[in-house]
């Protein structure tokens, strides 16, 4: 079983209002090397797979047309820039993985390659890239981008992936690096390429600016739901990230993507994003899940569901019937209110109040594990069976506690149940070796 | 006085072929995270005030219109993102600054904002930058860049820092996070601003993404020697590099551009960048000179120059007049003529030889800092006081020794002197105030 820890560098990643906890410490630490360092050790003692730092790239504004709620609530903000964590987490450590989300609309492909060169050279071969198309609507105002429609820009990812994997993996043929003193020979020359690449988006043609790292191209992540997202992930990503809702669904979708990915003549690893509150016993689970109900913001969590969604629902009143929502946000919202039960015409305020008041987290089981450690293995146990995932993509509720209730109440259950490893095999000195095991160093391109 | 010492995350860097030196781990360890912690433990135990890491985008291909030359040479090639470096290095050091080359050309304001800005939260307040606008030449084909004129690529620059000065002092007033548990209240919102800037260059209108850091603007390092540049300097830098090439010329240069900075009601730091071989006696010093020249690479300057200057010695015969270079080019090549005496007709030849054969370092004073510690040390204080400079940009031959060199040999003589510290003082934790004192931690702008 493959096991990800996802979190972010911001106060309160992914449980809205959680910085509050007072024995939590990420309100501060969210920005210091001491915390980060601290969170990759604990990691690493436990034998997780990798660190997964999520991103954003702006500052959601949509609830109330105002930046206001996400500062007030440190909703997704503020942030610092995850990928100058790295190397100071992986000088701590010597197995770990990291990956970091890295949007293919808002940089370049040269200086992404060299960025994640950078940091597999300084890591050894223990990083991983997230790729993201990112949301627009966010960023407006960064100057970072030109609105580009949804298929667009997955034409510009497309393009910026192959680009860059050119880059890695075409640019310097093995056995380019020679460095030989006394003829003062550092390159043999003839072994690296321009790579060459024209078209509306990007325009290159040099050699890479960095020598081979250990993996070459990054393990790639990706999570996109969208059919096109989905066409991506199985032509071009190693792991994909799925959020699934029910075992029979979850089913149907895992071996969708793996056999979609089979028809590029590529393998994928299949990891489910959940939650997680696990405690002692009964009891302190039960302790833990009040706390989690105490400190959520119920504002925070309407900040970046309409953040999410693009609908403000501070501009309508309570109740307004969602058909008046503006037809391109209904989307978002009828997607939404299929979770809800539609026995009569549902208003803003339904919507309102199903946004804003988090479910106890055992009401709440697709996305949240919740329980003793015992009870959590378990129901991780039914979704691996059931589903046919290859592991878990794990984001704990309160950021430091969390971490440390993970590695020290449920890890050694899922060891001691034989679906976790007790110390890292000295043959998989790599991240993608962990997925694919020992040997298997560089990226396995579609083969269509 | 003041002491940085500048490197390049690159195997050679400014000394074309030192990477062969058999004793130097600089070819292997200039892509490894143990080689940059060591480097900053070594200069920390010293007291430097900060290790200057600067860049290259792109691959010098003007010499024989080829990227072999710098390849096999390893001229600025292969290297790494030096950023990421620094979170790693501070992470083992308490009190040493970095700076960082960073271009205003290839990057975008509200990204820098936040990199610098996450930079100096990790590193506590101890981060600087090098602001540079770039050479187009060397970054044709990366894709990062129309090409763009000398005066646009300042005139991109001027609104690029002022945007992100303003990033960085204006969005987050004083007092703005407050972190208040009970309210749910991390941010007063009231006291965040969106920062509005629209031009040909950027278009932004958003708040910082990021809280405020220590020192909030990182310390502004500047090198530029044209008059464009130097008043550039003058209005947003703190730390003006210059390199000096005579007592009477330095003297007038230093004061032209203080002069220039007390215009804007500023106050600069001025570093003279200089090589440094020390050794133990007059022999050990001479023989540190003998492998200098042994393992120089004769073609790795020519490459380096080419690139610099735009003139492909490659492309002329021994006994071209250096009439015949293109106009465009001939500008650079009169520059560096300068220094030679012209006795003459000089021809590409000339030229060749003088760029390729590097010059024994006694008589190459002014590039330079060459003897044995108490030699170096009367050198350096002549030039502190015939010049007025406040200190030294050092960049000594051979990477790792001469890191080593640098802190056991030469600074223990400016200590005994006097001229530098031996502990660093408890009341200047930021960069900022090491240089220009406690209290001291915030940018000042112009006043005009």
């Amino acid at each position: 079983m493959l096991l990800n820890v996802l979190t972010q560098c911001i106060p309160s990643p992914f449980f809205e209002g959680l910085w509050r906890h007072p024995e939590d410490p990420s309100a501060e630490g969210y920005r210091s090397l001491a915390y980060w360092a601290e969170t990759a050790r604990m990691l690493e003692d436990s034998c997780v797979d990798a660190l997964f730092l999520a991103d954003i790239h702006g500052t959601f504004n949509v609830y109330r047309d105002s930046y206001a709620p996400a500062l007030r609530h440190a909703v997704q903000a503020p942030t610092i820039d995850p990928a100058f964590v790295i190397p100071a987490a992986a000088a701590v450590t010597r197995h770990l993985g990291f990956a970091v989300t890295y949007s293919t609309t808002f940089h370049e492909p040269y200086s992404a390659a060299r960025m994640f060169s950078t940091l597999d050279h300084l890591t050894n071969g223990r990083i991983g890239w997230n790729i993201v198309t990112s949301d627009m609507r966010v960023a407006r105002g960064t100057g970072l981008t030109k609105p580009l429609a949804h298929d667009d820009r997955y034409e510009r990812a497309d393009e910026f992936v192959d680009l860059a994997v050119r880059l890695w993996e075409d640019s310097w043929e093995d056995g380019a690096v020679v460095r030989d003193r006394e003829t003062d020979l550092f390159v043999d020359a003839g072994k690296v390429h321009a790579i060459r690449h024209s078209s509306r988006f990007f325009d290159v043609d040099v050699p890479h600016q960095t020598e081979p790292s250990p993996q070459r191209t990054p393990v790639l992540y990706q999570a996109g739901a969208s059919p096109r997202g989905r066409t991506f992930a199985a032509r071009r990503a190693e792991v994909c990230f799925v959020t699934l809702s029910s075992f029979a669904s979850g089913r149907e979708e895992v071996s969708r993507v793996r056999e979609e990915a089979a028809s590029f003549g590529r393998e994928l690893r299949v990891l489910h994003g959940t939650g997680l509150i696990v405690g002692r016993d009964t009891a302190d689970a039960q302790s833990k899940a009040d706390e989690y109900l105490r400190w959520a913001s119920h504002e925070g969590l309407t900040t970046k569901w309409c953040g999410w969604s693009g609908v403000d629902l501070g501009a309508y009143a309570d109740d307004t019937p969602i058909e008046s929502i503006p037809p391109e946000n209904l989307y978002s919202v009828r997607k939404f209110l299929g979770e809800l039960p539609a026995q009569r015409q549902l208003t803003v305020g339904d919507l309102r109040e199903y946004v804003a008041v988090p479910r106890r987290p055992n009401r709440f089981g697709k996305l949240m594990l919740f329980g003793t450690a015992v009870q959590v293995a378990d129901r991780m146990e039914e979704w691996l069976a059931r589903t046919g995932i290859d592991g878990f993509n794990i984001s704990p509720a309160f950021a430091a506690r969390g971490v440390r209730d993970l590695c020290e109440l449920l890890i050694p259950e899922l060891q001691r149940r034989g679906l976790m490893r007790s110390s890292y095999p000295d043959d998989e000195p790599t991240l993608r070796e962990r997925y694919f095991g020992p040997g298997n160093r560089r990226y396995a391109r579609s083969k269509v």
